[in-house]
């Protein structure tokens, strides 16, 4: 990597909701932006933590006996294991950071599934 | 962690330079916050990358072959082992990620060496 990733700069470029895009790996970690719109999946990623950093917008985070609303600015790491559904009821925009390899649907699979480890 | 992290909420806690504070921890990973004034010290570190996120402001990475610009809502991942010293002319804010152990002045040591593992 030669020249700075401009989030913004990326943003403009993804339109797709739900489809986590890398922008930049560190060791074997990876920084993913992705739009957020609805209700995802409930799943969980047994192997890892997952850290959310919300860019523009609000969304929020359902567990199964808490929510934790996100606005801009907000960062939140869901735990390894832990079962969470990202819900949006207005276009979100987000910065994943999770090791390399984590799909988005976790254990839970199904349409929402993206293609893994897709550049932007 | 039960409650989202507010990045600008913690930099208003925060006053000294060079001094970084853990806000959030993903596995082995730390999210500090530093804020960024004048000329760091050349320094490398030998185990890891390390990423550079502008919350606010604008600084530079110098490297000895070449400088990087960053400004707000720029990312940058420095490459393990590579020589590199940060400059910011005015106050820039920054989100460093990293893993838990990194010592800020990594090989270099010396008075700006700060106590690690500080959370704010």
């Amino acid at each position: 990597m030669d020249q700075p990733i401009n989030l913004g700069e990326k943003l403009g470029l993804l339109s797709e909701h739900w489809s986590p895009r890398v922008v930049a790996e560190m060791n074997d970690y990876q920084f993913k932006i992705v739009k957020l719109e609805g209700e995802f999946v409930w799943h969980s990623h047994e192997e890892t933590d997952e850290t959310f950093m919300v860019l523009s917008g609000s969304m929020r985070i359902e567990f199964r006996d808490r929510v934790i609303e996100l606005g801009e600015g907000d960062l939140y790491v869901v735990r390894k294991g832990v079962e969470h559904r990202p819900v949006a009821d207005a276009e979100c925009s987000v910065l994943l950071i999770e090791p390399k390899g984590v799909v988005n649907t976790g254990e839970a699979g199904g349409d929402l599934t993206a293609k893994n480890d897709v550049w932007i």
